[in-house]
Formats: structure tokens, sequence, C-alpha cells
């Protein structure tokens, strides 16, 4: 008899027939005997549905409204779920967030669990039930509502399947497992048996949607087994996400991130002096706007040119801020550049094998495609392109590493 | 400065512009200096919505289950009801039926309230916010989410205003107070000023819809000053229901209250001896019926009719129990007929003026409507008609207690 966590998303659970769908399948596990507990996201569109009424009402809603209002979304779910578990003849039990509890910090929109008590769970798991607990959601300090963020189910349920110290958290998803690259882009793309927790995170931080950083975060700090599966196919293992750095049986890369949901901006001509890149970093940073990608290039003339990526939504916040420090450090110009992508290649083989990035540089020269940033890790190298030509270097660094055959 | 609680209905906040308006009415009064709670029912549609969903899943849904489900619908217009009074400048907080919290017992979907904190809104009026209550909804014991019902949210009002010794409860609804009668069926139905507490109490029991029973008798045994407005209109003082029985200035009868929510059932040729209307009753009781109208015809060959009635839809279960009953008690025949109405008049002017009944059974009878039973209190009288002849008898009626006109 093994505990295990089992998470859907709102599209696993986007109708009654998902609905249904998914009672059968956590029956399955029941019959053979398993305690399980199922962590289940708002029914896909209901959030979206939640913050359109918000946003009609406010431009910029309340943040503690904002947690009351989207937590009824998996409430509504958990809910129905117990029912069709049921009416399968099971015990199944919902608990929200609060019920839990599921205690986090007081950050609305983006809380982070704190702590979870398993007590009330484990008597009803040991009673028999199929314990429902709803994702997304906890309970600060002052007995407010809150909300993990967008994405947050993944993360309840790695943070469940920890402190309940589950067998293995099995992530239900749309797609079958980890892909080397996104399908849609490249055809040839393989579904992976495993991956390393290192390399799943820079995935998921690359942009790669199949699991979401935090959760992985946590899957990697508490020691979880995580397991990725498609919620409408029956078939396969989905991919396991491993904690032994096994590079030797892998391939040197094992999966090709891509978004472009960045964007650049650089300030040219500045006086190359100490504490510049402090002081742009830190007028952006009071502005709330997280950076990705800092690239200083040294200068001869004494001044050098700074760039950075940011979210392409906040690019005019992001202009509006740079104009201000511009006058403030004597440099001479702002530009910003939302037309573009960035692609990335990860791998815990990299670290034992040279040669890598420049394989890379030169198959993205072979497809004459221009590199604008480069940044990397031990595990990964990312380069920013112009995003025109993004499908074009997936496809060919996928082929180029060889992922579109089997790994020998 | 007073303390005033307010209760909005899922008409009234039925819309994002309907909930703006209930912001500007709460934000007049918080302009004042009142101290201001408002209770919110779900949005129109949205419980029905919520129920329609469990119904597909399972056809008697889980209580447990349903009462987390349909608890969403408040939570939604809390959050929205906040972020509008915000969007005007005001402080705001929202409370869901647990964070109050409003303890009741654990009879899921028709929960009684039995305790509520008032710390926690008191530090929050204290400091000057808007405290905005979902209706309808409370925590057991072992922190279950229940629900108090259908129009429940009337009840949250007034036990609100009972714990937090309010100086009014206001309830609006989509007319402008209580009626002598529906005007939809008699135009020249008036508009009472005042009603008493025990007037108001008959009149919702017997079928009228503008206040829930129960918020009612929880008015009565906490002596809360109870309005009823409408939240469409700016004019007017609504209806206000008072403890004073001062009939003297009152006409004899207040109100005509009728509905067509009842079926009746009659055993024929029971054997009239002791016990047997309790082995009737019992039986139906067991069967969780209730039971309304009771009549017993005194036989004259040894045996009696026994009539009684009950809600439509449990027409055909009361029938199945009586069909089991009557071969036990040795009784002729069982019919059953949902073709009724109910009609009664109301008004504590009864007690001291005799001949009311008499009056009343004469103008039915001058319209030739047959009674088929009568059923009286000290302040009202029902009797059952063939249910085509409601709305002309209660337009008789009306007319006959002189109800179009003012009162003297």
């Amino acid at each position: 008899m093994a505990l295990i966590v089992q998470k859907y998303g709102g599209t696993s659970v986007g109708s009654i027939e998902r609905i249904r769908n998914v009672a059968e399948r956590v029956a399955k596990f029941k019959m053979l005997g398993h305690q399980v507990v199922v962590v289940v996201s708002a029914m896909s569109g209901e959030t979206n549905r939640l913050i359109g009424l918000a946003k009609e009402i406010q431009k910029d809603p309340d943040p503690r409204e904002m947690d009351v209002l989207v937590s009824t979304g998996e409430q509504v779910t958990i809910a129905l779920l117990c029912m069709a578990l049921k009416d399968l003849g099971l015990k199944a039990k919902s608990y929200t967030g609060w019920q839990v509890p599921i205690r986090t910090d007081s950050a609305h929109t983006k809380a982070r669990i704190e702590d979870i008590d398993d007590q009330a769970m484990r008597a009803d798991l040991d009673a028999g039930h199929v314990v429902v607990v709803a994702g997304f959601q906890g309970i600060d300090g002052e007995n407010n509502i809150t909300t993990l963020g967008r994405g947050g189910s993944d993360t309840t349920g790695v943070a469940l399947a920890a402190a309940l110290k589950a067998d293995e958290c099995q992530i239900y998803t749309d797609v079958d497992g980890v892909y080397t690259t996104d399908p849609r882009i490249v055809p040839e793309a393989r579904k992976l048996d495993t991956i390393t927790f290192e390399e799943m995170l820079e995935l998921a931080s690359l942009g790669s949607k199949v699991l979401q950083i935090r959760s992985v975060e946590f899957a990697g700090k508490y020691k979880v087994k995580l397991r990725v599966l498609s919620s409408f196919e029956d078939a396969g293992e989905g991919t396991l996400i491993t904690f032994e750095d096994n590079h030797m049986e892998q391939a040197v890369i094992s999966g090709i991130a891509f978004n472009r949901d960045e964007a650049k901006l650089t300030i040219l001509g500045v006086p190359d002096k100490p504490g510049v890149a402090g002081s742009i970093l830190g007028a952006i940073a009071d502005a709330n706007i997280d950076v990705d990608m800092i690239v200083q290039n040294v200068g001869s003339d004494g001044t050098t040119d700074f760039s950075f990526t940011v979210h392409r939504s906040e690019l005019k916040k992001a202009l509006e801020v740079l104009d201000m420090v511009k006058s403030a450090i004597g440099a001479r110009e702002v530009t910003g550049d939302d037309k573009i992508a960035k692609v990335s290649i990860v791998g815990v083989g990299m670290r034992t094998h040279a040669g890598v990035a420049s394989k890379m540089f030169k198959s993205l020269a072979a497809e004459n495609i221009n590199i604008q940033m480069i940044s990397t890790s031990e595990i990964k190298i990312s380069v920013i392109v112009e995003d025109k030509y993004m499908e074009l270097a997936v496809r060919a660094l996928h082929q180029a590493f060889g992922l579109d055959a089997r790994p020998a």
C-alpha cells in the first residue's frame, strides 16, 4: 500500500464528464489498496472568468479580495469531485486550503507555503477516505485566504506530498510527459522517461509550461518523487523526475526551452565606473520589475552598453524608469525591443561535455541566426534571438544535439 | 452614529452594475457617519447554476459537499462588493462564514446558527472598515462549511444585527416594502409603513416571499429592528417590522398571503379510535415529510376522514406512505390532490374583532368559491380552495377587508 498524491489541472477537470474520468482514475488506485490524496485546480476558464469580473469593478483589484474571489474556483472543483467519487461508492472528503490548513505568508496572490498540518487529512486517509484538496490556496496567520499565484496547484500537490511523506506525487496534465521540446514546434520531439530534477527546474524556469517552477523547487527541497502523466490517456508511465545524476546514460542535452515572454532594454553610453549597474538595476527593482538576463559589454571609450531583459508586459514601465535613470547617470540613450525570443538548451550532461556552447552557436550561425545576448548556468545555455527566428532555432538545435533520435 | 446591518439579496447584486449601486448606497450611509455591516447573497442565478452542476454528477448530491459548493456563490459576491467599495475610496473587508465565525449546528444544507463571534468584525468596524459578510453560510464544530438553506441570507443579516446589537437591520430586496398582498395579483395592493412582528411571521410562513421566516423568528427572539426596503429605488422608508402591538391604529387585517406550494392528502374511512391520527402522521414524519394543515372530520358511521397538506413536491412520496398505512389501520381509500391553493388573512386586529372568520367565508361564498379546509391561529385564518380560484379569492378578500384603501 502506497500513499499517492495526484494533482489534476484545470483542463483535466474542465467539465462534468472529465471530473467523472478523474474520479474513475482515482478509484482504480484506491482499488489497488493505495491511499490517495487528490489536488485539483479550478475548472478551466473559471479563474479567468472570476478575474474578468474583478477587473470590471476595479482596474487594479484589491489583492486580499482577489484571493477571496479566485479561491472559489478550486472550492467548486473539490466539491464536485467528491460527489463524483461518492457516486462511485468511494468515501471522500473535500478540504479547502484553510481546512487542511495550508499555512502561507500574507503575500496575497503570490503567497508561499510555510507549513502544512497533515493531522486531519491523515485521520481521513486512515479511515478510508479519498482526501480531495483545493490547490493554489492557503490561509495566513490572520485567517485571510491566500493564493499561491498561477500554477500554484502544482506547488500544493508537491507540498502535500512532502508533508504526508507520500510515495509519489503524480502531476496529471494534458500532455503525457516532459518532451525534449514542444512537439507543436518540433514534430520529432520525444517524450523523456526520466529527467533530473535540476534539468526540470531549468526547463520550468525557461518557459516550459509542463510544471510550475515553484513546485519543482519544492520537490527538490523535500526530495518528492514527482511524475508527469496525461490525464487523458491511460497508457504510459509519463516522465519521472529523478534525483540521481545519472548523466552517463543520458544525452548531453535533455531538452530545449523557449519563450517570447521577454523584452530587451539597453542603455547606451553608460559612463564605465563602479556603481552604475547597481543604480540602473536598483531603480528597476524599486519599480517592482523582475529582471531576467543581464549583459554588460566592456566599453572602449570610457563608456559601456548595458542590456537586460524583463517580462514583455513590463517593457513600457521599465523604459519610463530608465528614462529617469539615464540623465541621473549621464548615459546617452535608452532603447527597448520586444521582438525577441529566448531559446535555451538544458542538460546535466553539459557539465562534463566540453564544446556544448560552441556547438550551439555554430548551429545557429549555420542558419544565419544572430545571437543578441547569451546567458549560461552550469546546466543551461540561453540565447536571445530575433523572435521570428525562434522556431527555426529550436528545430536546428533539436537536430544538432541528437534529440530527434533515441539517445544511445 | 448608528450601527446598521444591510442585507442585499441575489437580484440586488445580480450584475457588476448592481454591485456598484450597492456600494454607492453603502457609501452614503458611511458618509453619514454610520458603521455598516453588509450581508450579501450569491449573484442571482449562481446558486442554481452550482446546484445544476452538482445534480449532473450525483442525483442526490452529498450534503456536506453541496455546502462546500454553493457557499462559493456568496464568497464571490463579498469579494466583488469589497472591490467596488474600495474603488469608491472606502475601507472594506470581506468575511466568509468561517472567518466571522458564524457557528452553526452540523445539519448540512439547513443548518441553524448557534453562535456568532463579533470580535473580529467589531475591530474592523472600529477601524473604519465596511464589513462585508457572506450570507447563508457558517461553520460547524468540526470546521465543516455549512449553509442555512434557501433564503438563509436574511437570517444571517438578522443574526449579525442581534450579535452586534445593531440599531437596525435593513433587508434590501426587489420590492419597496411589505404589501397587503402581492401587487401582481391585486393591483390595488398597498405598501404597509409598519407591520407587527407576529403578522410578519405569519405572512412569511404563509408564503409571502418578502422575508424568510427564520429571519423573522430570529428578529423576534432578539428584538432586532427590521426594515424591508427596495434596493432599486432610493425613495421611501420601506416597511418597519415593529414589536408594539398597536392594533388600535391598525386595520383588522394587515395582509393576505397565498401559495400554490401545497398538495392535499385524504384518508377516507379511517376507523374512529384513539391513536389513528398518530399512526398516520407518525408514518409521514418518519418519511421526513413536513405537514402543514391538518383536518379531521368527525365521522358518523364509526369511521372518519382525515386530511392534511404537504409540500407539493412531496405528494408522491406521501401517497406511497399512506398506501402502506391504509391497510395497517384498516382505512378505505387514499386520495391526493395537488390542484389546491392556500389563501390566508393575517392581522393582529383579528384578536379583538369578532366576525372576521365569518366575513372571510361569506366573501368567498359570494364568489362561489368552495372552501376545502380551514386552519386558524390567533392572528390568521387560512383556507384551502381549488387552485384556479386563488387569484379571485385574494382579490375578493383584499376588497372585503378594506385593504384597497388607506386604513382609518
